[in-house]
């Protein structure tokens, strides 16, 4: 169901890499809600080819874009501002990499190449869209600028290894910059931080089967799905949520405010 | 402007005292967003007669609620549920009221009388609401539970006396009840703590024209008023944000999350 | 070991029952270190008689009070003024209960004459305590309270029931009288959150031992015993820590920043 | 006043500069309760010459490491254990430097080239640090680590810049890695989040004197200072916080968790 509550907005959105992504999800809800679309992803991403169905299922043309480059932020932001003969009122960050994760490396034992290559593209890449835009005058006032987040930031769960340091640093980065784009253009930003979701990204964290399972358990209402999550987004989007900013929002079925539920105390118990 | 977020919702507005209120402006906003309304307040708020116009403008009973009083609730269920024909979906809580604050005792001088009254009408007031519509089965699944709070939950604001314990209760008890009605019927429940607002409930704090002016400057975006609040509740009642439960949600401009302001530091250093 | 740590202070411990009590290891812990202790209980707890034991072996009055009476905690600090020609440097609080808990009552369900008498003794007391206490200049400069809460204070355990709002409350009064405590008499406040403990208390708590196996499976360095929180509220009470204050502490092998371990999810998978 | 809380224990202290520095004070007091040490700095500082004074004072040996290099962590932590001829019982780590806040570049415009360094000096040191101790068995059983943060990872001051979010990956760092070395060797680790105090590195930030003014106002105890720190970190280095570990741990006179102060309102509505 569609109710126009993004109408006349234009926004970006990264990271959409197939019909799992929780960012492909954005982008068709986006569209459904009324918005004008730009999506983006790395140059790699695209050569898969997937993207393009959704380009055309939202009449948005894609714009490749390395984020750990300066060169092509840059180039994403003029060309996305001519697109739309100005500026975007949201954009959606997704990009999230660990190469210690992909090599299976234990966190102990993390290499540090590798860690700051992760650090590059799934935190510092916020603040490099944000500078950029910034720069540019690339966001309408009352913008909303959504990344999405791990509960990792918080507490720790072994097999996510420095992807939780780094989503540590993203929200870090959402509150710090969101102080300065709110008091400058009045433009907010926050972190969604989503229950794990069968994303190509997140499968690739070891014990990915018997984490979902633990925390479906342990989410009164069970994990939120990546459509779901996309509804939320979409309200923090609207001209409904403007005071809303700065945070690190959980969307999770409960999951992180229950230390334990009938559930898990049965099936351990077994 | 309206969006049918709400169209075919019904549901329960508490404490709506007069056009300040963001109980009122949420009357309105849900009832723009195509909801059917039940109203209440306590008997002697009623007696001030300026809810008849509010109920007037969304067409909605008024049905009065003393909320220390499980007779008084039952009856406001039962009633709703013949109005209605059947459940509602969605609750806005927001009885508050502190008498040590009233008699303008300092908080380590408090009365525990008075305390034991403003507990039972600012935070017990929430469990007994949901005891009783979980034992008559008055919200419907998927149902979503609103209760105004305040960041004295979080961190010390002197004059804001009891009322800071009352609403660090209100908030666990939105967790708990949360974690209950989410494995029992899928009904979530949070709390949204709101920058501070001129209602005639936060005019009675002492000291609090200087307080607001601090929170403005201490906000990036500024303190949020209540049509924002009443916006963003509007969309915590909606289909869009189901998996959000048993959450704390700020709405204050980023004031939560911001330690200091230059804005702030330059009046200070004048 | 001991270390001398508490030389020359003088303090009160609240709620000692038995040698399982937290409380009754902080007395031993306090008067090794070289504190002189009074020691207190509800009159109900002292006919038990085992009080006397500890009495004996910390040299310690025993007077008795009610920490839902004005006059009897007004009794308790005038006798322990005599007794120490002057104030104290420290206080345990300890009393804790829940009559819906005893009954078996679930949440949802709860009596709320019940829960106003379990708000009273868990919650309240400790603001009664201060507040006879900065009424009679009881606590010298920089005196430390020390009050025992638990992480169901912020996440739901769903069998602890109404002691999860009063552990709440009880957070939020050391908070708050912490902040007038500091600027007027330079006392600090804080609440240590334990792992759950084999005490008379916690073992009241329904589906206990399948908790606590579950807390000891989630902790990464299991979970703290008696002994270890004595050891660490000692550390509390000393000069060392004068700066800590309005804060809760953790002291649970981990547990509250851990969002699972690989035991947890090995068992379950089993 | 000593207590001989270290007695038979051995240290390592990163980051003594000067008297200001915390490390520095640290070093002292753990000297006094009865430790042993080591002291490091990165070559730079050592070249400043201060150290040898403290070396002496302790009678402890200097070693120089580059903690941006894996050799010279390799070699610091070899070094250290000849010295004691087995483990040690604690570490304080305190690296911490922005290119970013030297060059006086805003948080929006910040380069990145300077990000990767501060992260690398400020927050992955403490990773490889206990990456290296870690392999090489280095951190006796029950030892304890502790690291310097500030409450600029948890909310916004806009001075601060990338250190902030520095110090919100440090925390993730004493977080994730204290679950590992927790489970595996029983070595507990937390950050201190300390008031501003008047170090070469504090007084580095911009707009400090008006900060320190601000935060003193806003203390209920007032500023602590690096000597009140080095007495609780002494604690946390003892045996009687054996249980305590994965969190971050306000030392700030109540800062933290205050909203406003009537001062600091004071001073505003002049």
């Amino acid at each position: 169901m569609a109710y126009n509550l993004l109408k006349g907005k234009k926004g970006i959105i990264f990271g959409a890499l197939n019909e799992q992504s929780i960012a492909w999800k954005v982008a068709q809800r986006a569209h459904e809600e009324g918005a004008e679309l730009v999506l983006t992803n790395a140059p790699i991403a695209l050569r898969m080819g997937e993207l393009n169905k959704l380009a055309e299922e939202c009449n948005a043309p894609v714009i490749g874009a390395d984020v750990t480059s300066n060169d092509d932020v840059q180039n994403l932001i003029t060309k996305t501002m001519e697109h739309f003969n100005g500026g975007v009122d949201f954009i959606l960050h997704a990009p999230a990499m660990s190469v210690n994760v992909r090599k299976g490396i234990r966190y102990p034992e993390n290499n540090y190449e590798f860690t700051h290559k992760g650090f590059d593209i799934s935190a510092l890449s916020l603040h490099r869209v944000l500078q950029f835009a910034m720069k540019n005058k690339a966001i309408n006032e009352w913008g909303s600028v959504v990344a999405l987040s791990y509960i990792a930031a918080q507490r720790v769960f072994p097999d996510y290894n420095d992807m939780a340091d780094n989503k540590a640093v993203l929200e870090s980065i959402a509150r710090n910059f969101g102080y300065y784009y709110g008091v400058e253009n009045k433009v907010r930003i926050n972190t969604v931080s989503q229950s794990p979701t069968r994303t190509t990204a997140g499968s690739g964290v070891k014990g990915f089967d018997g984490f979902i399972n633990y925390a479906e358990k342990m989410s009164p209402l069970g994990n939120a799905t990546a459509d779901q999550c996309a509804d939320y987004i979409v309200t923090l989007f609207s001209d409904l949520t403007r005071m809303v900013t700065m945070q690190n929002l959980f969307h999770d079925g409960g999951f992180s405010y229950t230390g334990v539920t009938e559930a898990v105390i049965n099936q351990m118990g077994e």
